[in-house]
């Protein structure tokens, strides 16, 4: 496996790999959520490419930037034991030379609803990022997780506005054994916060009980989340949403395809989850 | 020659072509300064494409889109001429489908100074088209006159700042035998205003004779570029800039390599045009 940590060292890399290349772009400190993109690009694919990178431009003032958890070590073990082929580990200030100033921005509700309203300029930060990183590692396939759906609609939307010739695939939430998904955020979870943590997943699954029921009142099923969430003395809720799935628009009636989705605070760490319904 | 009209035809027609490819993004009605470009891109490259675009996002609501000059017929024989592969032709509902809404942006000085301060939004509308051509295209290298200055300046910083796979060039400004700048806008002038649209040029060689023979004060200049200016009964200053030739800050003193550049009615039509000093 090669680890590249220069733009030379990639492009010499990238270069010799003929054939397709699966990438997955991560922020390190990798779970089994990350290493099942792994193995689908391995399947999908004649190499894989990986790249490691907090991207800072993602992150709001007041956000995690400096305390987000990191373990190259363990990461290029893991990536490793995957039959990764390429590692990218950019130095922030090679991704964000001195004089930098263009990004990438999907305009519209897609990227200033819901994760954007408690983020701003989070998306504008992904797009930027995933943008350079297509265009630094060329690769035939891009692996996101649904976990962050909102991410992926957004990659999803820049890479199809800007004809970028990468195909977008959005694979499956990885979750623990009591639903909790997969993040390494989870990390930051301490004593009973970790238990109470699943409320996340139980509030989808209720809502998924409702729906199947027979319930298509969409306020009715938020309202009926929040009352579990709220039930857990440890959370905080940021918000419970049921939204068009192509659009976001939130939506009054659950006569069509649904991404219920919701961000809830568990102490101090910030979690989201998603399904879709319908 | 190759001319396609849809992206699938685009793709096709690009699959075929194995080695380097020169482009010369184009809105059509083209004249000596486009040819000048397609000769240099056939002599650096394997194949040579253009695109012909009239691209309407770079176009403010009160400027002159509807009426922009168009002939692809002759346009194409042109080319022809100049041995161009392929030519691009799209349409605006190709280039910007229901729903597109991702915006590729240069911030800050370079795109907000001079041209932009007259045309809001126009530096946007160029950076997401030639993006957009630029993947569409998959071009070795991109071909742009320098009679565009900030234009290609703020091009060369979207490709060095989003990692893109394109050399851009810039070629120097085509002229008139009388100095006028060559633009597909000159057919707009009628009458005395052609002949008056040579101030501009004039104005520039002012400027740099009194460089030329120690003048150092940018002020001291500008002002005599405008007096020269002002004496020409059918012209109107929209800007006259001597500024930065990297990052488009104005100079008090003539003392590194700047962008001398201007903007100026004649009659109905802006016309601008630029020369570097120092």
């Amino acid at each position: 496996m090669k680890v590249a940590r220069t733009l030379t060292e990639l492009k010499d890399y990238r270069r010799a790999m003929v054939g397709s290349v699966g990438f997955v772009p991560t922020m390190g400190y990798l779970h089994e959520g990350h290493l099942s993109l792994a193995r689908v690009a391995r399947a999908e694919n004649d190499h894989v490419a990986a790249s490691i990178f907090v991207n800072p431009t993602q992150f709001g003032p007041r956000e995690d930037l400096s305390t987000y958890p990191r373990d190259l070590d363990r990461d290029l073990a893991m990536l490793e034991a995957e039959r990764t082929d390429l590692v990218f580990v950019p130095r922030a200030e090679d991704i964000y030379p001195v004089g930098f100033v263009t990004f990438v921005d999907v305009t519209g509700p897609l990227s200033q609803r819901l994760e954007a309203e408690s983020r701003p300029g989070h998306f504008r930060g992904v797009t930027t990022v995933v943008n350079k990183l297509f265009n630094l590692v060329e690769p035939s396939r891009a692996y996101f997780g649904q976990k962050d759906a909102q991410q992926a609609l957004v990659v999803q939307r820049m890479a199809a506005d800007l004809n970028v010739n990468v195909q977008v695939v959005v694979m499956p939430t990885i979750r623990e054994p009591d639903g909790l998904a997969m993040s390494s955020r989870n990390n930051y979870l301490k004593g009973d916060e970790r238990r109470a943590a699943n409320v996340l997943y139980r509030s989808l699954m209720r809502a998924r009980e409702l729906y199947l029921s027979g319930e298509r009142d969409a306020e009715g099923v938020r309202r009926e989340m929040r009352r579990l969430i709220e039930s857990e003395p440890l959370s905080q809720i940021d918000y419970v949403s049921i939204a068009d799935a192509d659009d976001l628009s939130e939506l009054e009636s659950l006569n069509r395809r649904a991404l219920v989705s919701l961000a809830v605070r568990i102490g101090k760490t910030r979690l989201i989850d998603n399904i879709m319904i319908g």
